[in-house]
C-alpha cells in the first residue's frame, strides 16, 4: 500500500479517541470546516501519548516538541454538529529525523476523511533534536504487534 | 452614557481597522461564529497600538503582557462571509490596575456589534505589573482628543 | 448577587460538563485564548440541552435557532493546555424576547472563570419567533429546584 | 518537477496576497498553530477568485461550492505573531470532476511553507456538479500565461 494511503481497516490501528463535533467548527456550507480536522488529528494523538505513558505535557518540560513539519486530510465524507467521529491513529514510518503518524475517521460505520502529520522533535529553542528512544522504538514496531 | 454602552457614534472612536470576514469563521447559521469577534477586536487592538507607535510585539519583548481579565460583546446583526467590518476603538476608563477598550464595529452604515475587554499588564511570568506611563495617559486622556 | 456576578458555588448550576483543553486552544502566552471559552460555554450548553431531552439539533430541525445576541466573560486565572475543566451552566433571567445563561468553569476546586450568554430564538430565516414553552418554564423554574 | 511539490520560485505563481499574523492563531509553542494555515489558503483563494472577476460568493449564489477534498501543508520555517505572510496561489492540474490549486507562503523573501487544496465542484444540496467553463479553461491556461 503506497504510504500516502493509510488503510480504512481500523484494526491496522493502534488506537482510537472519541470527538463529538462543536457548532462552532462547522461553516456556512452547514458542514465541519476543513481546518477543523488537524485539531481533531491533534487532540487524539494527544490521548494516544497519555496512553503510551508518554503525556506530551511531560514530553515538553522534558524539553521535547513533536513539531508538525507536514500534515494532509483527505475528505470523503462531510462531518455535520454533534456527529460522534472515532479517530483512529496509529503511527507511520520514521526517517532520521522524523516521523509520521495516520489518521483514520469514521462516524459509525463510515470512513469520513484520513490524513497524516509528520513530526520532528525539536528543543524548546526550535532546534532539532534526538527522538527519545520509546518513539523510535514505537515507530518501528510492527504494526499488527506481533 | 453608561460606562457598559459604548456610544454609537463613531467620531468618539479614536481609531479603526477594517476587516474582510473569512468562510472559516462562519458556521451552520450562515453568520459570523459569535466567538469570532474577539479575535477582531483582538487585531484591531494590534493594530491601534502600531498606531500609537507602541507595537504591541514590541510591549511584549520588554515584558509587558496584557491579558485579558475581562470582554463582552453585543451581536446586533449578523455578520456575513465576505463583509467589510469596519470596526472602531477607543481607550475606556483606567482603574489603578486595568483598563478597558471600547469597540463598535460597522458594516457600511450600520452598527452591528459593539464590546469592550479589560485588560490587566503583567510580567511574563504571570504576575501584575505596572501599566507604562504612555498607557495611562492614554487612557486618561479626554475622548474627544482636546 | 446582582444578575451579571453568577455565584461561585457550584450547587447553584443545574448542570456541568467536562472539557480537556486542547493545545490549538492555547496562544503564545502559553495560556488558552480568551476567544476559547466562548466554544466552551457553547459545547456545554448543547450538552445541556441534550440532557433536558431537547437536543439542540432537533430543535434547529424544528426550525428554532438560539442565536447568540450578547455574551460576557470573566477571566480569573489561566487556563493551560491538557487542563480538565468542568463547565457548569444554569438558565438565568428570562425576558419577552430573550433568555440568559450563566457559566462557572472550575479546575479541580478553583473557580477560573465565569460568564454569560444571552439568547433569542430565532427562526431560520433570522427573524425572533416564540420561545418554546419547556424552555420559559425551564428558565422560570426557581434555581434551587424547589 | 513532481506535482505535489510546487516551486519555490513565486513568478510561477499567478496572485498574491498578503496576510498578517493575528495572535489569536499562535500556540503555546510561540508559533503560528499548524491548523491555521488552511484559512490563510481559503482567504487568498476567495481573493484570487475577485481578482478573476469570480467572487466565491457569486459562485455560491448561482448554486456552485468548491467542496475542500483534499489538502496538505508542508512547514519550512514557522510563522509567528505580527508577521506579514504574502500568501501565492495558482491552478494545478484538472481532472474530470476535481482541480488543484497550490499555495507558496513567504516572509520577505524566505518560502515558509508550500501547501495544495483540492476541489470538487458541488451543489447546495452537496452532489458533484459541473466545473463552469471559465474554471476550467483557467486550469487547462499554461502556467506562464503564454
Amino acid at each position: 500500500m503506497p504510504s500516502n494511503e493509510p488503510g480504512a481497516r481500523d484494526d491496522a490501528y493502534d488506537f482510537s479517541h472519541r470527538i463529538r463535533v462543536r457548532f462552532s467548527e462547522t461553516d456556512a456550507m452547514g458542514i465541519v470546516h476543513h481546518s477543523r480536522y488537524l485539531p481533531y488529528f491533534e487532540e487524539t494523538r494527544v490521548e494516544y501519548l497519555r496512553e503510551l505513558d508518554h503525556p506530551y505535557d511531560e514530553m515538553r518540560a522534558q524539553g521535547i516538541d513533536m513539531a508538525v513539519i507536514e500534515a494532509g486530510v483527505r475528505y470523503k465524507v462531510p462531518l455535520r454538529f454533534d456527529d460522534l467521529v472515532d479517530v483512529h491513529v496509529r503511527m507511520g514510518e520514521v526517517a532520521r529525523a522524523s516521523f509520521r503518524m495516520d489518521y483514520l475517521l469514521r462516524v459509525g460505520d463510515q470512513v469520513v476523511a484520513t490524513g497524516f502529520t509528520r513530526h520532528a522533535c525539536i528543543s524548546p529553542d526550535g532546534r532539532p533534536t534526538r527522538m527519545p528512544a520509546w518513539l523510535r522504538e514505537l515507530c518501528l514496531r510492527p504494526a499488527d504487534g506481533s
